[in-house]
């Protein structure tokens, strides 16, 4: 087939003819698909449903700790293990928290905000103009926590090796630039790991700020699609990295269970050096007693080691595997003919990322929802859900089964392409 | 038997032999008993065993909602019901966190640093000189969380009645004070539950500053030493009795099942009008998705409302009862004679609050350390840890088991004995 910018004004109106009845067709099956958050499936939930047998009445660490009981704030030791196996520090790094490792982020920001950094000349809340570095197109819900604390959200763009260097090297010459987000494994949306250059420019680079901070949320860390071992720990341990390069205070690192067992009842933490860990743990100790230690020994129990944890992925990989397939080939059958859009194929991680033809995103989103398909909104990606381009919407392909996201995704590469023919047409006018 | 103040010096001397011999005697013991913290005991902690068994492999909410998934940031609305019930307010009020409900109260305060209140004019981090009203002896973990955030402290004496009202009443004429901290049923340390008119004169009092807060700590709510049903929800709630008298944004009400199921893996909530909910969701929503959802299905399904509640607080009263009467038997065996010390004699609630006789109880808690028995230090229920009087020991008799709590109390009996007599002896010089 011919791509569209090849096609005469009337091949193009003959092809949006031809669209438009697909399009009236889908919208007439009154359909509900929603491909809108990575959440995990049900089937994926199920993989965990037993994971409270393992308490079996014994609620005590191999310590002998109680943990039904007030202390540890820190966390169990034996769950402390196996995250600091997964993130390649050791267990005395880690500090464990509830369910949501996105409340430690907004937490370790909030500390700073009102306390400051160790080594802060003085809390951020007092910093005005404040600023944070977005790799983008990112984790709406990370912009979300800077925009709301106050920081001015500045997008860098993300390639295919993480977020582009060179600008991040130059605006952190910038002393109100404070921090960066980065989704290192997997990024959300486009499933990028950072290379090792990356990795290491972020921990060597000199920045104006004493206290600048990397927020490295390791949310795919274990999230592969692949069984390939070598898939696997790719990534250097940042906190290592940041030391070697005497910028041992520079890195918070975030994890969670949250798409191991369950979304709504895992486990999170964080780890940092010592100097960090020390003095979080000031504040964190006048905040609470404890987190949920039962969850915590349930898990260790559960997912003793990163060799459970490997092979409790591969069984989330059997599931996702088929889906990600599933949206890849509707989109190359769809829109393989034509380079007006691309896309990413990630090997892990819950998300496809779809650039449609510029200007085109929000008509797509829009259209998509008269034909009952949720997406997450165009735009939803990029600091203060603007996307520049209009191109970009992100696919979740991990909750719907393989039937709905075929037909979303259909759905979805139609409206694609209606958009574009009409926009080649308006250019032709 | 003759009062210490009535004996001569030489009976006081004799006096003093015998007790030191009996002191020396359990010395030799080299006992370790621990009667510092409120913490539930491993027979009250096996009562909850079994909670996770409700679960099944169904983890879906009476509307069908998956508790392993994310959203529902609020908490779902069967356990919300349960908290409602318990707090006498509707369940639109409540907000659930996880398992410490300290916690929730350090973030409601750090929202107000960072971002004031809905009806503060500017944040509190910028109100140099802001002050916290504590109601004294309280509870050591409140005042470390106003103390962390820079709050001068304001003692205000607790009477039979609940906080010094009249003093209260003149403290908030100051607009730099911003809240108190209450814990109106069953006060730590003293077993104090607040009378009508305490609570309606908070509700109805006149404060200089607009965005002053009630901090109502609600954690021993059900925690009734007797069966008798009318020491049962003597309070009035609270969140009505402020809004009848025109300051609806006046009071945060927090509870947890700390000591109703598992301290390290129960639930908790706080409670507040609209006005104060959609301002606080407005940051919690940027906070967190969810906390852990399957941990509150499970107490829902556990304690599905406040008669069960009701029921399964019973079976830790039959526990807790006999470890109170012991503590009582003792003090009053040993110290029954003079009027040099009180103690309270609570119906509910996990403390007993000892007074010796002013300047002495520095001295006995470490005496009573050298002879084995952990006390809170002296001085822990006041703000920065500073007892004027040097009187007031917190004993917790909940978790040693009975033998151990007679005699960890004998020992601080002959204590105060012990440095009474001294400091007589020392007057008679």
């Amino acid at each position: 087939m011919k791509g569209y910018r090849d096609m005469t004004r009337e091949e193009l109106l003959a092809e949006r003819q031809e669209l438009n009845e697909r399009y009236e067709n889908y919208k007439a099956l009154n359909l509900t698909l929603d491909m809108t958050r990575g959440k995990p499936s049900p089937l994926q939930l199920d993989l965990s449903n037993d994971i409270y047998d393992v308490l079996n009445g014994d609620f005590k660490t191999a310590k002998g700790q109680d943990t039904r009981n007030y202390g540890i704030a820190e966390g169990i030791e034996e769950i402390r293990a196996v995250f600091g196996e997964i993130l390649g520090t050791d267990k005395d790094n880690i500090f464990m928290g509830n369910s949501s490792s996105l409340n430690q982020m907004y937490d370790a920001i909030m500390r700073s905000m009102v306390f400051g950094e160790v080594d802060s000349p003085k809390p951020w809340a007092q910093v005005e103009g404040r600023k944070w570095l977005c790799p983008t197109p990112g984790y709406d819900r990370h912009f979300r926590v800077t925009e709301t604390f106050g920081f001015e959200l500045i997008p860098v763009p993300i390639t295919e090796d993480g977020p582009d260097m060179d600008m991040v090297e130059e605006l952190v010459k910038d002393e109100k630039v404070k921090g960066i987000w980065c989704v290192p494994c997997y990024s959300n949306p486009d499933g990028i790991v950072y290379s090792k250059e990356t990795c290491e420019r972020l921990a060597k680079m000199e920045t104006a700020a004493s206290d600048f901070r990397i927020f490295w949320d390791n949310a795919y860390v274990v999230h592969h699609l692949s069984e390939d071992r070598n898939e696997w720990g790719k990534l250097p341990d940042m906190l290592s990295l940041c030391e070697s390069y005497g910028h041992a205070n520079r890195v918070y690192e975030f994890a969670s269970s949250s798409k191991i067992t369950f979304a709504g009842g895992g486990i999170s933490c964080f780890a940092c050096n010592k100097d960090n860990m020390t003095y979080a743990k000031k504040y964190l100790n006048a905040q609470t007693i404890c987190t949920n230690k039962v969850n915590q020994l349930a898990h260790a129990r559960y997912l003793p080691n990163a060799e459970a944890v490997y092979q409790h992925m591969m069984k989330h990989a059997a599931i996702l595997r088929p889906k990600f397939e599933a949206c890849q080939n509707v989109l190359n059958e769809e829109l393989g003919f034509d380079d007006l859009w691309h896309w990413t194929n990630p090997k892990g991680g819950y998300f496809v990322s779809f650039y449609a033809m510029p200007g085109t995103a929000t008509k797509i989103v829009s259209m998509c929802k008269e034909a009952g398909v949720a997406l997450t909104p165009a735009g939803a990606s990029y600091p203060y859900g603007k996307d520049p381009q209009d191109s970009n919407i992100r696919l979740a392909p991990s909750f719907p089964v393989i039937e709905d996201i075929e037909k979303a995704v259909r759905i979805l590469a139609i409206c694609a392409k209606i958009t574009a023919v009409d926009k080649l047409l308006e250019d032709l006018k």
